[in-house]
């Protein structure tokens, strides 16, 4: 029987790897190939065996790190992440539910967990936004106000947009992406309530100003980032060395200017 | 008798200041309750005693801190945003104006005055707008040329959208975001005017690069402070320490040139 | 009779400057209230007088400033953007084309001209354009083999959107500002060309990233204007300070090293 | 005869390219007359034959180029590129394919690889782009597991925008640019699927947030570069010299030192 260690080891060789990453992409085309009808008829039974292969891959594939690491396994992120996503694949013991079956297409996301670049972009995404958290809230808030506001004024004469919060969260959500929101919504809204123009405008400006801050936030943080890693760290050692110099002359000079005097 | 600075210390304590906040946060919650008619059904009179409840406390709350910090009150902005916020409410004696009654909601930015995190980011927005303001003053001068002309060109043809310098302003601003701009406006127009591009493609070109520079602006401006602010301090400390230690030793090396001849 | 110089010098004056900008600002509201027929039909006859009184300041400004500085009045950019721009005003003769009368609001434009913090914000937009020269030249090839090929391809069985080079051209730019693309546009041309998403969606793509591009170049070119200009200096000045320090730290020690020899 | 290299010589003089430029300028007008079926009337023998004669020149430079070259030709993209869109040209010997015969207006872009600015300009959006490779990578498989989860879940209902993956990837296409998402898609949707916006916003606010971080990572980059090039030339020449000076005083110190003690 092997040891966790070496099963661990295992694991990360390349090789099990790129395998692992191959089964990914195979497993995309199986579900892709599911999505039409005419293969489906042909060659069905073909395609959902090789789709219980590959889940049955990845199963065996989450046991033996769960084996390898123990509860270590579950502290990981991304392994918390493979579990959710291949886990979704075992649920549906009665098959009633399409969206769980949709659901299972989620698993290609795996390649983002094995492939290092793709881990790195999504990292990078992720840790850009805790900065953003303040303008993030302020934005809930906004919608919040936005949408209360709106469900009272317009929500009785325009239920199908402003019927009830979430209705109208998702009518300014439309809004603020700038999707029709004239001639599909504010313009049919003030032939009833002239003055609505005075509650979108508005809306439409602040929403845009803090998408724009967002924006800005974004870049000014990465650019720092990249500017300060590698720049900084040479300028310093160069500031250092030239004090350090300079130090050393002068200690020099003390004792030369001392050296007559006890001569 | 409380004396007004122990009032003024009690109101900044972190239990008063997060207690203010969980009644704002209730208070959404509430006015949230408040468009669902099924809800106001049941518990209509709750709910409406509730929001009295609620507006009590910041009344008491403003109260407090007129008493605690006098007419000095009004100097902080932050002051005067949630008196007028909070004022809102006590207006409408006569309960006719459901406008007023929407605008309500606004007691929830009060969070945003009270939560540092959100007050720096809304500080920053506006700390931002000075620097904006000549692009500002460009574009609202390109909205009223461009509504003048477009009255008079099209306001004859096509009253809804250029009847009066109004309506040619919200149909510019909705052309700037390009919502429609084609299909819903300016292909209509030019069935009449053929040439109606010619006004519409340019406006189009000017405004979104006046936008395009203010976003430049704002970036560049954010930079800049994000770069100096730190950076710049740690380099000025740094030349001047180089700087007295170079003067330092060629004062010594003066001295050392000097004493031989004086020996 | 005033000398050219005490008439370009009483023309620079604050108080004549300042109470042109009123004229214009006053000569923008006469021509707002043009745009209003309730106003006209009540005191049109009063409005178009002051606006030729307004158009009389404006030529009189012109002719002293042409006194004052004989032909280099037309060196000056914004000079022959005034001349022009007032010069509209005095064609039309037969009062025939409303498009000439509508262009006269375009005299409020010489606010920007007169107004030095609008016209650095101008200035800088125009300086900006020459770096994005080669971006925009591009743009324009891209734009004129697409409108050549749309002609060609979709021309016969839409004659509306792509019957000749302008009708194709103009429908590009809809395309490329991203409205009703593909519901107005790209889905009723692929009911009769299935694979016209082959030219629409590469074309969107290439266009909007030559937009980022743009916008990328105006920002990093901006960045780096905005920060070479006032720190470069203080940089420079520092670096020379200390390497003519060390230079004279180390003539010192030369001549020193040599004096006990010499001596 | 002329040698390889004399024909070779020939081609890269400024006399020769500008000659070139010219064909392909007058080659860009012939084909967009070509367009213009009234022009194709009343001059359309002689326009296909000017198209034939700057068709000839092509073919002409590039069979120079190929004899004064050789093989090595084909290692320069910019040559393949020319090569393949003049090929396009003498491809259809049956003139059924008017495809075909759009796409002889790409020759036109050959003054990208002709005229040296516009070459830049395009190295430069090439040389971005395996920076953003991973992003793009990231979009593709969001894109591919958005199609195959929107033809599961609403390929039944919606043939036309979902029903197989070419369509649904399309329909996403649009909706990542914001076109009619909500008007023109979601909302019809939703008429059918209530919680269908659960895909939708997830996918808009996903793809925005990655097409933002391609911009973000442009931005970075090009400012990086930008700064980079000629700044940290003169700085690190600044820092070595500095160093030098430093070191050279250290050691005449060092020397001053041990003198006395031989002395």
């Amino acid at each position: 029987m092997m040891t966790r260690a070496s099963v661990g080891e295992w694991l990360d060789r390349p090789l099990v790897r790129n395998a692992i990453i191959g089964v990914i992409l195979f497993n995309a085309v199986i579900l892709g190939l599911e999505t039409s009808s005419s293969v489906m008829a042909r060659a069905g039974g073909v395609i959902l065996f090789l789709d219980k292969v590959c889940l049955a891959i990845f199963v065996a594939e989450i046991a033996a790190k769960l084996y390898a690491q123990g509860l270590r396994y579950f502290r990981n992120g991304w392994n918390l992440f493979d579990f959710v996503i291949v886990g979704i694949a075992l649920v549906p013991a009665g098959q009633g539910l399409s969206v769980l079956r949709a659901l299972r297409i989620l698993r290609v996301l795996r390649v983002i967990s094995v492939a290092p670049s793709l881990r790195r972009v999504v990292e990078g995404f992720i840790t850009a936004l805790p900065g953003m958290g303040s303008v993030f809230l302020l934005m809930a808030i906004i919608f919040y106000i936005g949408s209360v506001m709106a469900t009272k004024l317009f929500g009785g004469a325009f239920p199908e947009w402003f019927g009830d919060l979430g209705n109208s969260a998702y009518t300014l959500f439309q809004i603020m992406t700038l999707e029709s929101w004239s001639m599909g919504i504010v313009r049919p809204v003030m032939d009833t309530f002239p003055q609505a123009w005075m509650f979108f405008v508005p809306f439409i400006m602040v929403t845009t100003f803090a998408v724009v801050n967002l924006l800005v936030g974004l870049i000014v943080n990465s650019m720092q980032d990249a500017h300060s890693a590698e720049d900084n760290l040479k300028t310093d050692a160069y500031r250092d060395e030239v004090l350090a110099r300079l130090v050393a002359i002068e200690a020099r000079l003390a004792k030369a200017d001392d050296t007559p005097v006890s001569k």
